[in-house]
């Protein structure tokens, strides 16, 4: 009788059968969600990122599996952090992330799952790509994974894949709730290995940043200052912005640019200010690369100053 | 009972459980297929596909996703075109595209979903991508996306990324039957904007057309000419082809290839004429790059006339 | 009743719908898993990849589609053949993989699908892209797809796009059980087409083994000498390693490393032999390209020579 009724609730109400499943699978969780999502500094010339999808689907084909990049510039911890804050956001709560830049490889640091208040969870060795994630999505709990229980099988003999052997199987187990975010292993304190930076900050009517990242692909300059910081200033929309731009002491660009909503105010060639997709002030011109242009860069030896 | 005997048919027929769910489901709606492709110009480097994707499954994550490419080279909006005929025709219809190469993004330009006579969907700014899916799989119907209604809740603030904010959230609502195709908006006339380019031709005994791409991986130079253009030529497989390639008025490549159905027929390093996977004629080497030895490369300024 | 009892057995065990689903899919067949693993030499910059994707969905929307990797370079097909075995042994038995390298298309190269002993499928031009696969994890059986019946409809204008028109659509029917495996075609003799390679050996106190591949994103250098072999020069962790490179007859590099677990065992910039993820021993620095600096690269041509 009870599926009867479901298969003409299924014909009545014009919702397809696999939503009305997803609806019952929710009832019986509201945490994980069976979405993985996979970051590594592996590139996609070899196999390594396919053999971890393989070991995820091993354990559950019940999964979804998706990726933020595999491009992330190898060792480089500051941007797998980066690209996260970037992404989680936009994912449901309850997916799984995966993050393996891990040049620590074999060593003492931690393998730990963060689960941040907003409700995602990040499998990672902890070693600062946890850095901003932490600090923007909120620290909920962080445990270490108990490496004994949650190792693919047969693999104590390698040392150098923890990516394929500890975090994509132990992250696929989780968002595939084949265990709970308690058998991850031991809770930690509720604290992450972060990275240091200089935090952007408003005095003597400027504001000082940093240039934490290049949008790579359009050359635009993305800075760490978000719109409240930089209404401070009391600049709007069509006025000038002065900019000042160092790499260490070095003063590497000093300019003036347009403040906009978007590159399609000014003409082609033209250098504006905006504030880009994360709703942090960027630098960019018009259909060409900002970056080029003036040779600027991005890592934690620039910053900038902004002034009316 | 109807249940019941759903069960047994399962056991009976060999047919998966999943399979017959799916055919429950197109019974439901001969329309979207909970299909979407991306295609964008962003590069996989950073994260912004990414959060596409996110977006997409916090709208149904009954959703399959898919790419068609993210290295449309920045802004080249007649690529973008391309890739999508090349592609779309595969799909099956019911399929939802969205295609971001947005150089204009935040002006005047329209936001459209265009339905194709052919049954596929394709959500995109209307600068000029939907120029060879409109001319080849024809208008069935265009739509501007009402941009109050089918955008992402708290996303107002950003003027910069349409295609998460607007594009990949409407898409993914239209593919996964949240809203109907009328539900994305007001109709509009049966056209888009599209990119003017010359269309081949055959007179005094050659036939004329032009070069829109490459075979990047392969350096093969592939033309607009399709079969039936080309056999008014009267050229038979096996037979040289008589060729001269022009970028403007000048002239940068002519000889004579021989005319065949696949490489493996002439000897490595020999030059070739043959019809491509879309059929159109192309010029090749075996084990080689024809773009590279004779720097013949693509674009609205190069021509191709071929005679016997 | 069957089914009201199904229901109910969801709500007791705390299973998901979809993971009993699954076992009921299972019953049915314990052979291929709805899952396909693409790989080719295409790139991901044009639409040659998603059109294959394209024609799978076509075939059943119920298959999870998932890639090896696009970046072969093209026509190498020892690295196609060398991705698959590095990859293949950690999908589910029962996946499909059909793999694109294919300098030959057109030509008389047999399209094949193996079925190796470990219960995986490749589908694939029978070139030499079989070689490591057939060798690491046995041949069950070997079929020639008959293209008559196994071929997209409307195809047969296309001689070059074998990949879309016969491999992905052959692979999407076997993968997604529309078809059998004995309904891929005749079978063939259990044997391959295999590219010739030397294999490693002791001899006189010393190891010899190749070069078959880098490590592309790190620079390392993998061999193809396994941890048995190894082992018979009585070399302990902590123990220097004497390496002798050679490119032809010509010397590379000769010098020593270290024989760690791991590279966090040394301090930046040492050299250091290791056992890889597919446990062969490699060589590489902690923090930098052992490739680059040495000038080693890979092939058939290079060779190496470990002694205590």
């Amino acid at each position: 009788m009870a599926s009867f009724s479901f298969l003409n609730l299924v014909r009545k109400s014009g919702f397809s059968v696999s939503v009305i499943l997803l609806m019952l699978i929710s009832v019986a969780s509201n945490a994980q969600n069976n979405i993985l999502v996979f970051q590594s500094d592996f590139g996609l010339k070899d196999g390594a990122v396919s053999a971890m999808k393989g070991v995820a689907m091993g354990v559950s084909s019940d999964l979804k599996l998706f990726d933020v990049t595999h491009e992330i510039p190898a060792y480089n911890i500051w941007e797998a952090s980066y690209r996260l804050v970037q992404t989680a956001p936009y994912w449901p709560v309850g997916t799984v992330f995966v993050s393996v830049c891990d040049p620590g490889v074999g060593t003492q640091r931690k393998s730990v799952v963060l689960l941040t208040k907003s409700g995602h969870y990040f499998v990672t060795p902890d070693n600062g790509t946890l850095t901003l994630v932490a600090e923007q999505m909120g620290i909920q709990e962080v445990r270490e994974i108990d490496e004994v229980k949650n190792r693919r099988k047969n693999s104590n003999e390698s040392y150098t894949f923890h990516g394929r052997d500890v975090y994509a199987f132990t992250a696929a187990r989780l968002a595939s709730k084949t265990i709970t975010y308690d058998q991850v292993g031991p809770k930690l304190p509720n604290q992450i290995v972060s990275i240091p930076y200089t935090k952007p900050s408003f005095k003597n009517g400027k504001v000082e940043g940093t240039i934490p990242i290049l949008d790579i692909q359009y050359g635009n300059v993305w800075t760490d200052i978000d719109k409240k910081l930089f209404n401070q200033l009391g600049i709007k929309i069509g006025e000038d912005i002065k900019v000042e731009v160092f790499n260490g002491d070095k003063k590497i660009y000093g300019g003036t640019v347009k403040y906009v909503n978007t590159f399609g105010e000014v003409s082609e060639g033209s250098d504006v200010g905006y504030f880009n997709s994360l709703l942090n002030f960027s630098l960019g011109i018009n259909m060409a690369s900002f970056s080029e242009k003036y040779s600027v860069f991005s890592g934690n030896t620039w910053s900038i100053i902004l002034s009316k």
